[in-house]
């Protein structure tokens, strides 16, 4: 971990910059993918399936009875935390659905906008080192509570051909039915195209490895909508001296754990917590399972000295961070100056795995600075919005002149004569 | 037009297929002005300047005196048709402003989503053979409503030089004044990095052609977000005997104008409208200017015999049309029924030349069947929505022994960690 003293604003910069992440020859291999699943369908995603995953017989698509024996396989402890997160997420994203007002703009002219569910969504779950089962919770339940008619959901099978119980059990319990046993690119080719055993979807979600993630952008390109682009997680947190260290330190490594490419950063204006917060870190990584990951992420890592905590307010919307921790005395006012950030934890009991798991807000968030011009996933990803208008007799009478006006200024005749034939329609009666 | 009567279903489909634009050698000859625009930068915006705009000297900073000047050269009534346009633009796109509640998901945590402007947002205005100075009502004032800081705008400027008067005089209206006379790929390529004259932006809006296409889509791939993809504008039709011939050949018409490669289609459950409406569009034709433009464009376009007036939205709903005109006595009825549009225009008086310009709904819609899953340009376009959640001593008891079993089951010990020590340092008080 770096620690840098009272850096000058000129070199900010450079320090926002994220690691930098190898992808030679990946957009050929994962074009090789979805070309071939766009055009053998089927038959392609077999043939990954042999040649990725090792497994080559059974149906793509998990079944009714596989879904029932991971009701059996779920301890209760977990089906009850499972439920208290589902309700939090419900209870938070229904708030999200607001019904907007109809706006008489002009006297016989209403316009109003409606929020209609994308009809077909495909959500992606990694496979893995571990089960991402909240991940089902962070795309299903909106997806639900939107409205799509068609949810889909992809992930890879383990080894033994099967998918993890916890996956299975918590797509169930949202009322997701449809679940292929298939990951990577293809699994990604296979909802942006269809094949004969899964079917096409308009906008696909969630999480993956570099092969995932380069073939969401690449189907972006064919018109497929996607949640939003990806890169690895990380963390920032503004900490002054009413800071935990122990938290802090905490903190940071619940995100450098993620995997080695995360990217974890402390900003404070108390030079004494950097000393702290480094010795909480060097006791408590030594008790991780995953301290072999972390320590390779810490190497991306920083802990940086300002001026004022100001400083670490303008430093972190540079940055714009994925998730955010204020833990500061001021931090509701300085929640106040945040203008780039994915989630926002404040106070020092609002740790980032809380709101990985459980408070209710989403865990699917803009990174790499992506903050700056992409929101999470939120009920709102899951809708589009329809506006509508109806223009009565008296609306044309009143707005027709200025359409006229502007289309003929616009040199769009045919604009005009559209409001033209209707007036003298109206003259005449 | 083709005229089809009683399409069997498993033809929609290919019905639904957009006219095939020919883009060979497109990718790489703008992959090529934007590689150089993103290393030499201005030296490179001069050198397309001079090539493709045949213009050498001056500053790529249109200048407050020759925004003044626009002020003088726009006649009077057509600076109010423009002030009435967003009047009636900005009633409308205010309405999108919504104050979302905060959730107490369980006592002691807190969630809430905050709206934040996307900080710096570049508008793209064609030039070519109308100055869309709508557009720049339709971009700019979503823009100004959410508060972005810094909006930019660039247009390509004429033979001589100058930006239409038309487009500085909007632009100026609505407090827009960093505007730089620059067209085409090159100013995508700059918006989104930056060059000496003009800044780097987070989001680029805003219509083109092929070339401008592409580069958003190019550079939408680096991490700069855009607003949404682009295809050829279309106008999807649903009329019953209720429908005015000769008004559903004017909105048909004023579609077909914009351009070659525009679609235009009618579905009706009446064939004596059918032969009214072609009567009406071979007369109507001969008067308009583009004409040639609009004959081009009437090869792709269809007139489609439907059974029922469900099957037509059905049709509309397999389209996704990014324009939808409803003339029917039911329209209000078959709108509910609406799952893929961009906008809707209900009854014989609502034509969509009404929404292009004046009604204050937004005209930046989706095309090319991107309304499955994509919204129109709205004021929510130019936020973000970032996420607070904040969990006191009472939350993190209450929430703690959740997390740190959800964290376990995924095998993620540091985020249970992170619990942990909060939940031990209470029971300690």
């Amino acid at each position: 971990m770096k620690t840098i003293y009272y850096p000058e604003k000129s070199n900010w910069g450079s320090l926002c910059i994220r690691p930098e992440i190898d992808k030679t020859n990946l957009e050929d291999a994962v074009k090789d993918i979805i070309d071939r699943v766009k055009t053998e369908k089927d038959k392609a995603v077999y043939y990954f399936f042999e040649k990725f995953d090792g497994l080559t017989s059974g149906s793509l698509k998990v079944s009714q009875d596989e879904i029932r024996q991971s009701i059996v396989q779920v301890p209760d402890d977990i089906k009850d935390a499972i439920n208290i997160a589902k309700a939090n997420i419900e209870d938070f994203h229904s708030s999200q659905l607001i019904k907007e007002p109809v706006t008489e703009t002009v006297k016989g002219v209403k316009c109003w906008r409606k929020s209609v569910p994308i009809q077909k969504v495909g959500l992606y779950i990694p496979g893995g080192s571990a089960p991402l089962f909240s991940t089902v919770l962070m795309l299903g339940i909106p997806a639900k509570l939107a409205g799509c008619v068609e949810i889909i959901l992809c992930t890879p099978a383990g080894k033994d051909g099967k998918v993890n119980p916890l996956i299975l059990y918590t797509a169930h319990l949202i009322g997701i039915t449809e679940i292929f046993r298939i990951g990577g690119a293809q699994a990604i080719a296979a909802m942006a195209y269809g094949t004969e055993s899964i079917p096409k979807v308009y906008k696909i979600f969630g999480p993956g490895n570099q092969y995932v993630t380069k073939a969401k952008e690449l189907v972006q390109q064919d018109g497929i909508s996607i949640d939003m682009p990806a890169g690895p997680s990380e963390v920032l947190i503004i900490a002054d001296e009413s800071a935990n260290p122990e938290f802090v330190a905490a903190d940071l490594l619940s995100q450098a754990e993620h995997g080695p490419d995360s990217q974890v950063i402390m900003l404070t204006d108390n030079q004494t917590l950097i000393e702290k917060v480094k010795k909480e870190i060097e006791k408590q990584i030594q008790l991780l399972p995953r301290k072999e990951i972390a320590l390779q992420a810490l190497k991306n890592s920083m802990l940086i000295l300002f001026t004022s905590l100001d400083d670490c307010v303008s430093f972190s919307n540079s940055y714009a961070p994925e998730h955010l921790i204020i833990n500061s005395l001021y931090a509701t006012l300085l929640s106040g100056k945040i203008t780039n950030a994915g989630s926002v934890f404040l106070g020092n009991y609002s740790c980032e795995s809380a709101g990985d798991y459980a408070t209710g807000t989403n865990h699917t968030l803009p990174t790499n600075g992506f903050a700056k011009s992409y929101s999470g996933v939120s009920t709102d990803s899951f809708l589009k919005k329809i506006s509508f208008q109806e223009v009565n007799q008296e609306g044309i009478k009143n707005l027709g002149p200025t359409i006229e006006l502007m289309a003929e200024a616009e040199s769009l005749y045919g604009h005009k004569n559209a409001v033209s034939l209707r007036l003298k329609s109206l003259r005449n009666v």
